[in-house]
């Protein structure tokens, strides 16, 4: 029998999306469900959809209650959250990092790190230094993996994967497919998984 | 001691608020929370932001998901629901004569079958044959409301809700307050409940 699987779609300047990476390896492991990380670049597909970055800057008030429901499901979960000064942030060096990672092994711990770089330690995540002290960290050695996380062919791997995202109608972040059923949501994610398990 | 109590806005043309329409009753019940149904015209914010109606036009595939994660829901507590011809309605008629209801004790199970006509029977809210013949069905004379709903106090009291809701940087539906904190989504029901009741 082949083990239950999630495919995680996420976007590295969603707080929503952050709250879904620390919390779904236990959730998972839990349900006995293997999760596929799959970084993407959501700004891409706002673009197709000619959808300004964000799109919910054209509602002030929802953008206001976002962070005040990310933070309460944020305390409810036990995950630390500051509102970062910049956000949204660009994403596409760390994206670009995270594909190289997800191919050696490092992928999920280094997402976590540029999350808590993001939403917890108020770094700037389009940072080459910021990076490269996460790698290093991690024990990688900062030179070598930009130099492969920046090839034309691992530029476009990111953007193959951004088409992959709208081809599957993906229009927001977190998404969670289990098998052809997407959900949207860090709010949807036991659902999401329960769907995999079947 | 003073019961705790939670107020529900809803929009007449919404799906979700539709599901917290038919829940809200029972898990308020469970609780001890006293709900304060509040109707307003969720469009007149919309135009107030300056936003298209619906805002989710802007992305079809979000509308479109939006339908899907309706039907699960509504499966999920066991709740009928048929995708309407027309979405969205308009709620000005139903949402006078539900401003009326309210004030005389038959406002909640009025609302419930407006949601019902326009969720499950597919029918059109905005036609004042389909609200008269909910009036009738529910022991009222649909003339003598009618004529009540439609006079300029009542029209007035409509505008003054949606006005109200604006001020409470109210922006989509349902929202529930309990006390000052605002709650948005029927997947938010029972954190609402819960911070009502402390």
């Amino acid at each position: 029998m082949t083990q239950p699987t999630l495919h995680y779609w996420y976007e590295f300047a969603s707080p929503y999306s952050y709250l879904s990476a620390v919390r779904i390896g236990d959730v998972a492991k839990e349900r006995g469900v293997k999760v596929i990380w799959r970084p993407f670049l959501l700004g891409g597909i706002y673009k197709m959809l000619e959808l300004p970055i964000p799109p919910m800057q054209l509602n002030p008030m929802k953008a206001e209650y976002m962070w005040l429901d990310c933070a309460r499901q944020a305390k409810r979960h036990g995950i630390p959250l500051h509102k970062p000064d910049h956000f949204p942030q660009s994403a596409v060096l760390p994206a670009r990092v995270a594909l190289i990672g997800l191919k050696e092994g490092w992928g999920e711990a280094f997402s976590i790190r540029v999350y808590q770089a993001n939403f917890v330690h108020n770094q700037l995540i389009s940072d080459v230094d910021v990076i490269s002290q996460i790698l290093a960290e991690m024990g990688q050695k900062p030179e070598h993996v930009m130099a492969r996380a920046t090839t034309p062919e691992n530029k476009q791997a990111l953007m193959a994967e951004t088409q992959e995202a709208f081809d599957k109608k993906i229009f927001g972040v977190p998404t969670f497919f289990a098998g052809d059923e997407i959900f949207w949501g860090d709010d949807r994610l036991e659902l999401a998984l329960e769907t995999a398990v079947g």
